[in-house]
């Protein structure tokens, strides 16, 4: 509180855990549902506008301006001059059965942050704003609300898509007063954006185990996602022997045993490279398979090692299918490039960590955030906080109230430091 | 046909193949169905039951005594005098989509052989006796007539028994006229049986990859199916970087790649071990697999390298789940051992085959066959002809017609070489 000395730029503002704390437990009544566990507010449901309602109510008690646009981001913008603002947000919708912290704790800690300004006297030079994106965890596909900001909208996919009940996107948002067809409505011009700022759980293991409370992110990883098909013959597993086979599975156990050697090779210690799921056929235990029908997702934050990786998992496959006189088909279903977070925001966490006396670790998301998208507006930024056993998308969700209070104090001091610039 | 030298005994006798494959292409026209490709007589099907007359029609005309048992076993007895008799046969029932030898090849095969004998003017010293066995394949479970007659049926099961439609093993027997509360009726008296010689298809690529055109089966293989449950944690494949993950796939791709150092180090050029099925849980791309669950299945003909098979897959397992920090479950849900077969009958085989010129093998069966049971009853042998690409169980099922008359020359010899002695 010593701002004589350095101007109020260097005040090392502090915001208020319990208050914080309160208004993530009063959100978090919302959702729950008699019988089913944890958090459950899909996009454009009940529950999730009756969330944005709430938070509308607390933002109009700070005295910021309310609007929703017409795909249901909500904004609250403190309107503290003229000229762009510092956009602070996340979403409010969860996952079916989700947790208590995704989303949710970002859109809170920004209202905190609004709050321990005010109470600190403090009035930062531009306007600032706090958002709530709409269907960002993918009822319907996910990222509505900041492809809608950042003007990504791809408007077949508005038009066609379907959540797992065969409830059109478009029929959801009319029945709560949305406009789906306005999407374009929402789209913000970049120069009214001087910076967007996104805290998250990390939703993975890595702060825990390293024992750091706050990742600041570099970027967000791309990803291809390939279905791998190798073909061998399905025959009697009693009467062929081992070395008349063709054993498809075997050729994918191949493969998958040199998933070290094709990181090792071609990628870094942010490679990730997953076999989630596996179809065999005919799949029956006294039959050789025939067929192996795999995915294979590869992720990494540089596009460069991600094609490295591509590459060498394609140069392996084509050679355990020679070897073991098998067929083999790719099919790359996806590619998407990493989406580098702004290297001036990084410097600002890093900067105030620094200041604040908060250990750091710049990271990847491996994870899919609103930033990716921002980022295509204006200079964006991600900072996580650490899940407790990397549990997300779950009624166990948990980050310790310490990390937090750590987390939304940088955020908090982030905010000055860029409005300020 | 220089039966002065040495005695009836030593002539070569040899069989008609075109009358053979006749009576096959006759035997194949039952269990044809529109729009269903290859042969269809399911145990107890009608087409079954149509196969039994067509093939009790053809015992009448060769003078055989024919007689069908409660539980649906064919009988064609020629009476050549007291004594025990040599029973020569094989099934005749199919697979749903089946191929056209499978089964049929060995009862036709016995028919042609007293046919030859017939034509030969050899009169064998004890009787010989053509069997086609009921429900070898499986519709409830399978072997049912080869069980009644070696005196090995489980009453249990034969009253519980459906097929994949639901319908009651007893309710399709009766159905026919079937008795099956009377199965101790077809159970025979070891003293009224000198042997049982079955000729069938090798159902396995090995004779055709070798050039060899006579199986001499010294066992049915034991076989042991384990369902093997490995438990991880199902985490974000995002978020969660490979060196914190408990990936159950990752555990059992590095328990599948030591399948053949397992088999090197406890089994034997015999020795067959499978993975046919796997389930992965969630089974979702952008999910590290939480569990694997799957089947193994070991096979040798020898009970201890079994053991030593099942002992080593255990400890790897162990090993492996130790590694990767996963839980471990072994299900052991069946285990057979290894069936010999008589070694006067592999004999028999072998002194016959080399005075007949024929190149043999002897070899394991790793897939089931009547003589397993009919071991239990008497001394029991089964030759095997090669399956075209190894291929059975299917339309697709073919052997050489030169095969098929080298080892039905070969059981013809037999018969009358153990009907000697």
């Amino acid at each position: 509180m010593s701002n004589q000395e350095t101007g109020t730029e260097t005040r090392r503002l502090t915001i208020n855990r319990d208050r914080l704390r309160a208004e993530m437990e009063d959100l978090g009544e919302i959702g729950r549902t008699e019988g089913v566990p944890g958090i459950n507010r899909p996009g454009f449901s009940d529950a999730d506008m009756a969330a944005r309602a709430f938070m509308a109510d607390r933002m109009k008690a700070l005295g910021l301006l309310v609007s929703m646009d017409a795909v249901g981001n909500l904004s609250g913008l403190w309107k503290t001059g003229e000229g762009p603002a510092v956009m602070v947000g996340s979403h409010l919708d969860t996952v079916p059965m989700g947790g208590f912290y995704d989303g949710a704790l970002g859109v809170a800690a920004a209202m905190e942050c609004v709050r321990a300004l005010m109470d600190a006297g403090v009035t930062p030079p531009c306007p600032i704003e706090v958002i709530a994106t709409a269907e960002e965890e993918g009822r319907f596909g996910g990222m509505l609300g900041s492809q809608a900001l950042a003007g990504a909208v791809d408007p077949a996919w508005l038009e066609t898509a379907v959540d797992e009940d065969g409830t059109r996107l478009v029929d959801a948002m009319t029945a709560h007063g949305l406009v789906p067809g306005a999407y374009e409505t929402a789209r913000r011009n970049p120069d009214s954006v001087k910076a967007f700022l996104e805290l998250h759980i990390e939703q993975g293991p890595v702060l825990e185990a390293e024992g750091i409370p706050i990742g600041i992110v570099e970027g967000i990883s791309g990803v291809f996602k390939w279905s791998v098909r190798l073909t061998g013959v399905a025959n009697h597993a009693g009467t062929t022997p081992m070395d008349l086979r063709k054993d498809a599975f075997v050729g994918l156990v191949d493969f998958a045993r040199q998933i070290p050697a094709i990181i090792a090779g071609a990628g870094t210690d942010q490679s990730r490279v997953t076999i989630g799921a596996v179809e065999l056929k005919p799949n029956h235990p006294h039959t050789i398979p025939g067929e192996a029908v795999f995915t294979l997702i590869g992720r990494d934050i540089s596009p460069d090692v991600m094609r490295a990786l591509a590459d060498a998992s394609r140069r392996t496959l084509e050679a355990v299918a020679a070897r073991f006189g098998l067929g083999l088909a790719i099919d790359e279903q996806s590619w998407l490039d990493p989406k580098p977070c702004d290297r001036e925001v990084i410097a600002a966490f890093a900067r105030q960590a620094e200041r604040l006396g908060l250990a750091y670790k710049v990271m990847p998301s491996g994870a899919g955030h609103d930033t990716q998208f921002m980022a295509d507006l204006t200079r964006a930024g991600l900072i996580f906080v650490p899940s407790i056993g990397g549990i997300s998308h779950a009624p166990e969700e948990e980050t310790a109230w310490s990390d937090i209070e750590a987390g939304v104090n940088l955020l908090l001091n982030t905010i000055t430091d860029l409005a300020a610039r």
